[in-house]
């Protein structure tokens, strides 16, 4: 169940006290660190995977749980009027920090394009 | 099976010509018009879903799909070493201009942060 070391999977499973913002069977949502935006919040699967390129088909139900998260966790917080983007950083180069995969929920600004 | 004026629908039955460049069962890919990185991909579900926000339980194992569509197409095009970046307009106050749900695959350059 999830690799001793991953600071996600410790998160997922409350050993660090963090608050979420929703949860499920599946997934947990708690607020970004470093907020990019009014509403800054990553969605998780609890079960580790590394990432999106590290995924294989018996991961799709589970990515499809993510994004389900995502707009569960978007529903509760009431962004649907205002629109919200999901970002999900596959690999070093594109700016994925933590190897656990990661969807991050951001709104409540404008969000301008290109997305980076 | 979609709505009949539905861009993305069309595209997706190939009625307009647009190559794909990766396709299975329930997703295409095909570039973007507007390409904001040197590759700048589109990967839609086969099935009209509006949005995230407009999918319902019912559409999770298809939001699963598109994840590994992302995952598929970043394979075939070769950027798992250099990373990718998904992203998920939802609403018009987000980015999303056409009301198909899509994932933008972006890669080929730097990625800022935050994501617009």
């Amino acid at each position: 169940m999830g690799d001793t070391s991953c600071i996600f999977c410790k998160i997922a499973r409350g050993e660090l006290g963090t608050p979420f913002v929703y949860q499920d069977a599946d997934v947990v949502a708690f607020r970004d660190l470093h907020p990019q935006a009014p509403t800054h919040v990553l969605v998780i699967p609890r079960r580790h995977v590394d990432s999106l390129a590290a995924s294989t088909a018996a991961d799709d139900v589970l990515l499809g749980k993510v994004l389900a998260g995502v707009r569960a966790t978007a529903d509760q917080l009431g962004l649907v009027q205002s629109g919200y983007r999901t970002v999900l950083n596959t690999g070093a180069g594109a700016g994925q920090s933590v190897l656990h995969l990661h969807a991050h929920l951001l709104a409540g600004r404008t969000l301008a394009w290109p997305p980076g």
